[in-house]
């Protein structure tokens, strides 16, 4: 089977969490500056986790782009991972309302955590699919950014209980590495260059 | 026509149908983890259900992989599949509020035994549709599977009324049991082997 | 510009504002039968605006299915159709409400009335946009169901004043008559035969 | 990469956007005329915001209709469009519960500037990634339109806080200048002829 379902679905999923997300953003009643003031750590926890959801659909795009064939094994990887990400608006709304208290500082590392081990999952399945000579394998290479980033959130969680802000700076500073998007993916499919982007042309109808 | 339309709305309605579940996990007030707790039966049921949606947009993505082209009777088909779907979050939302009661049970078994009933409609309509060479008939076979989950939902919403905690067995295992995506149809398009590939190739761009 | 991002914005607007109706669907607090009992005005008119907004998805299938091309004044067309379409939630939910009530009963016609005004424009605009050989033109033929239909609200709008259980019975009828898909569409495209077909091969990756 | 994940995406977020801000009108609980009046202004500043999110997909439909590759940091415009789109719904809920008072008018402003911004900065991304030879620049030429907008934004914001209803006006009058689709492109688009067009059917599959 191709990509091309998979990839709409998953579309479809995060786009809906991103949007869900804004309504925790309720209207005040009042109509003036200082009502929007109680806004504001909802309105920061949303910025921080439209961020991450950014993040995840740019690299799900990036890793999906160099896939060809999805087997029943890589659709459950990645439902895997978008039910991690559906609980991301839940943890959201849960700092913002409690002002970054420790137990929901640390509850929104640990669906972080989730996500980026479905995330390490979906991408160790559609590896083996690919066989020897993946392309996404020798993309990805060693990977240092995906390995520290659960490394990081597991310290944050410990360090929401002691300090939720050093929680809220690792949140923020992981989210600053990955804002970049795989370079290492678009740099090996330039590599790979014009034969394979024939290839790519035959298979993108599927 | 072909299926292209019919699987992009298939996917944007389970995609929301999943992903307005999780809002009934609303964020407790206070910021501890003893506030989680009574979210626990609403967190399982959401599980639950998300894996049920998952195992109907996988089984429906391979019904649809073998498809090629879709008629009036197969779209009102598939629209009635998505009505009672669509109902999973009501019912879903029940369970999780009432702990499993035997009502709510029994209800979360009669929208999955329609569930059910509306795929195997819909099923039908495309074999009927592909006519004497259906490749979607030989790929499901005897459905015994197919045929087995709606007796095993009716001896659930029986059995709810005894023992609620009999029916969430049931539910946990048909779910279990369906986990596999359909192998059948995995198996059946490599058997029909590269003649059909390229017949594959040349409808797909419909 | 080709039709499939006006397909696809469509899709996910109409898969929407199905599922968004269902929302209005709340789990009582009871777990008995007879807390279900107050919810079943809500859920008949869910159904019916559910049949509605599955009758419009259909025929908007069908008649984007013999489009190929969409200019500024198409996309304003469909997104004026959309307008009222997203509006039939609130209609929903207000007869559900307060019972098949006159004014809201005259509302929800008044709603019916306008998406299918709206629709009347969408259609001429693509038939001006395809010249003298139109072939929706000839599917659509003398349209006579769709000139009867907005007549029907109006008289169902005048009898909700009078009888609201007039104005639900003109509502169901009507939706009863466009259950059927648009078979003059299926035909026209049979009739134009293979020669048609190579043709939108062609046209369908644009 | 091709531009149609990003499409896809931007229509799933638009067309959810869309849909959640009629979720602000809530079906009243009486069902007379007069029940309805206090939902007017919520109902005129809904239909503001569907216009202006309408302009947006629309020239957004249009934009990447002309544009063949898309690379991470278009990714990441693309996404920041969406942020300030998401923030719509929000705004369009606060003029609407406070009747167009003077701190929601100037905020309402706000979003409708930054996403102006964040679509210019798209916009560059693009041509940027296009080269020296650009369609799409050669399409918006002095962008006249484009970069008074903002102006009248700003303005607006400032005269919320004399007179709201001012700022109502101004926002009445951009999105009537906008209405018209950006017909540059369309004809820039013609103008380049059939060499571009078959180039286009060449790179329409990717």
């Amino acid at each position: 089977m191709g990509t091309q379902r998979l990839e709409a679905f998953s579309d479809g999923v995060i786009a809906i969490i991103i949007t869900i997300m804004v309504l925790e953003l309720r209207p005040p009643h009042e109509a003036d500056m200082q009502a929007l003031r109680p806004l504001l750590p909802v309105f920061l926890s949303y910025v921080l986790s439209f961020v991450y959801l950014g993040i995840y659909w740019n690299n799900h795009h990036h890793m999906l782009h160099v896939t060809r064939r999805v087997d029943g094994g890589i659709l459950w990887a990645n439902l895997h991972l978008l039910f991690w990400l559906s609980l991301v608006p839940f943890a959201t709304a849960w700092i913002g309302e409690n002002h970054y208290a420790s137990v929901p500082m640390a509850l929104y590392g640990a669906v972080l955590l989730m996500a980026a081990i479905a995330y390490t999952i979906l991408q160790a399945a559609i590896i083996r699919r690919q066989g020897p000579d993946s392309i996404l394998e020798r993309a990805v290479g060693r990977d240092l950014k995906g390995k520290l980033s659960p490394v990081l959130y597991l310290v944050a969680i410990v360090a929401s209980f002691v300090r939720p802000w050093i929680a809220g700076a690792i949140y923020v500073f992981v989210a600053r590495t990955w804002l970049a998007p795989d370079r290492r993916i678009e740099r090996t499919v330039e590599l790979k260059g014009s034969a394979q982007a024939e290839a790519d042309g035959a298979g993108a109808g599927e």
